[in-house]
């Protein structure tokens, strides 16, 4: 039977005057969109036309929420509590219900973003809160969280629709963490050598660690980012690359998901 | 048959450690609570409380949407394009709503706040982008709308459930309009008089203004307040006088509504 | 002797993440800069860097402020009370001083942004009320405002220097007054037509009205914009155009004003 | 000769319509009031009003500066870099001044607010660029900082003029520091011995650990707090103590320092 992967991308996080992203570039090329959601970045309009973008091309739509940081475009730490973070979350994916109501649609996933998918990535706890919230308001929502992270074994615990994430720019340490980006090379930019590690992590189920560790992981969804022009150079590669191996590129709602 | 009425006030206005209303006397008192959602004031966690106390108390809820202005806790005059408004108002539906489900319980009717509902029932566009939003959303939420305003004009050319609104502590001119505040006497303090118009408005059905004219008016639901003690000592007058009047005070989610 | 005139552009309107002006070019071309101060645009990085920039290349700096509404940046109208705009404008204004203190360097003058400076224009209360917060923090700030409006009455009543400001690239009414920017052609994209009607508005004192009606007009300020890349081109031009015929191009700070 | 300290507060931290603290009544209990920038609470109407009071009360004035969230009011820590940090200092000193200069007066100390205090009280990097803002804006102002901390080392590394702050309704660890509010009676609430434990602070120069080890500690500034009524009836308990005790009480810009 043929491989399937998802590619997502963060999308919608513009605000008012400001664009930021290339989210036109990307519909062409992922299955699912993750959504800011006015907190970290995005507003009412921007997630009505990235609702109506997604539809009109068959991409899945999901939920981005980040800390309430406009400012620090949701990249910077904030020590909430786990009830507050909770709570935050359950809003944000309502926020976007709304808007995906409006445009007749449906929300299918979550991603977290910035500091709040590293957080939740580390500490059980927030990804827990994460998952509750998921849960509680939408427990068909899939969750779509770092392969091998604290988010993976909340949505085990939690019993949600899971889609293991993969990175297709960045190193892989041996443990199976991503390499810091402070060690020089951590992040991929040759558009040929990304879509062939991906290509090669889907077709044999493994990621090679940058010593040359081979790690089995099986992964459902691909994340690639559109905010510099090489970034969907690079994208493109990769959908390219996988469709030419025999790989169903597809939009999560799709999937079989594990 | 028995009359019926609703109380309805604003709640959930809190934000963060500021503390605002009186949001637990009320909820004894009134049938429905519109809810603040973030934007004019509210955040997750005081959305949160309010929708669970609601709940226990039988008490329905609703979107209280106003504009994006804390500072001003929504009492500014902001002028947006329609569009944009119509989609702030559908995240503000939205937010509710998710964190209507986290809770277990249905958003079941909208009334704006402050400057949004002074300018929606004056301006036929305004009350229709916030009828639209509501209808493409959810269109079974009732549009709580000032009688005689343009929201009620709105809500019923787009077919939507309509709950019209009449004030207990606030004269009305001769056409059926509020008296300014800046009149002298505008707004009226006294229990047992707010109590005794309150009466004779709903068993006549009629409103009777400064000058003693008597105009036909259905109220479907009465809004009172709890920003200071006195007018939660005139809504507890309010709903003992309907009540040994014979008249029914209901949710608005049980009220029969034209 | 020389004509002299100055040049002036709002920068410093990024946020965060986002960006947005092509600040570096036109600091190469203008004598002065309205610096955006976190209310409408602008956060404390962006002050900075665009202060120390400004100091680097002789281009004297201003405030300009706006309403508290970045989703909006700054662009709708809200009806504040003046005695709060007085004191919104206060706090930005000494906001800007102290990233100019930070910087070694000086705020010299203040420009209102966007809905603001539209109201500013039209009416002398709220005008007056920006003239009020300049003169009672720091008398000497020059206030630059749109030649013939409420705010040129404002300044010349609070006795505050004055730049009277033209544009160069609307066409305007016999009144003196923009053409609506609804009217085809009220704003000019091509650099040599705006050039030529510059260099004739500075050497003549006067402006060509649409339908040709010649209006006495002496302009202290012209506002270029840095948006679009024509934009800066046509800013370019209007410099140079100025420097052939003459004209001394000073900051604000050099000028001698009324 | 006689003891001198001066009495603190945190003060001007209500937001629009929400009111927060007992300002009025701390006005005639303290000699200097650290004054929220609208960053963790506070908005330019509320500095307005709290600097004219101080001013009429011959109270002293400071920046009480906070992260940029007002939903936790500057009480969750957010990881912000250090330059990012120093220029957001810099721009809430630069606001007051603003506010100052219209009232005709001036700023002359600053004390950070909630979690931006802990770190810096624990961190030498943050509580430099705390003094660094200071020092750059105007190397005047006052930095009063919990003695024995890194804002302690940092105003004298940075040569600061420099006021070692003591909390009166706290208990004290053997190692100088505050005892966690987790322990329980961590925090005081009887006037009488809170009044007792400040004045034997002040007289002897030293605190007395919660296991009675005494800590030679010279105190220049209390800090007060005013959220409940029993908090007013402590402070004013402490202002009578210290009196009753001949110690002067005096503004912050009164004392002999350093």
């Amino acid at each position: 039977m043929a491989k399937q992967v998802n590619l997502n991308a963060d999308m919608g996080e513009c605000f008012g005057a400001y664009k930021i992203g290339n989210d036109e570039a990307l519909l062409d090329i992922i299955g699912s969109a993750s959504i800011a959601c006015g907190f970290h970045a995005g507003d009412p309009n921007t997630m009505h036309n990235i609702v109506v973008r997604a539809k009109e091309k068959g991409v899945s739509i999901g939920v981005h929420p980040g800390f309430n940081d406009l400012w620090g475009f949701g990249r910077r730490r904030i020590d909430m509590s786990n009830r507050d973070l909770e709570y935050m979350i359950a809003y944000q994916i309502g926020a976007l219900q709304g808007m995906a109501a409006y445009a007749g649609t449906k929300v299918t996933h979550l991603k977290p973003h910035g500091a709040l998918n590293n957080m939740a990535a580390e500490d059980i706890e927030i990804a827990l809160a994460v998952g509750r919230a998921m849960k509680t308001v939408d427990r068909s929502i899939i969750y779509v969280a770092l392969a091998g992270s604290e988010m993976e074994a909340a949505a085990v615990k939690l019993e949600l629709p899971l889609a293991r994430e993969g990175f297709c720019d960045r190193l892989y340490d041996d443990d199976g963490n991503l390499t810091s980006r402070k060690i020089q090379g951590a992040v991929l930019h040759d558009p040929e050598e990304i879509k062939n590690r991906v290509v090669h992590m889907v077709l044999h189920e493994e990621i090679v660690s940058r010593n040359g560790k081979h790690l089995p992981r099986k992964i459902d969804s691909l994340c690639v980012h559109g905010d510099e022009p090489t970034a969907v150079v690079a994208a493109r590669a990769v959908r390219q690359g996988l469709v030419a191996a025999g790989v169903q590129v597809l939009p999560l709602t799709e999937m079989k998901l594990g």
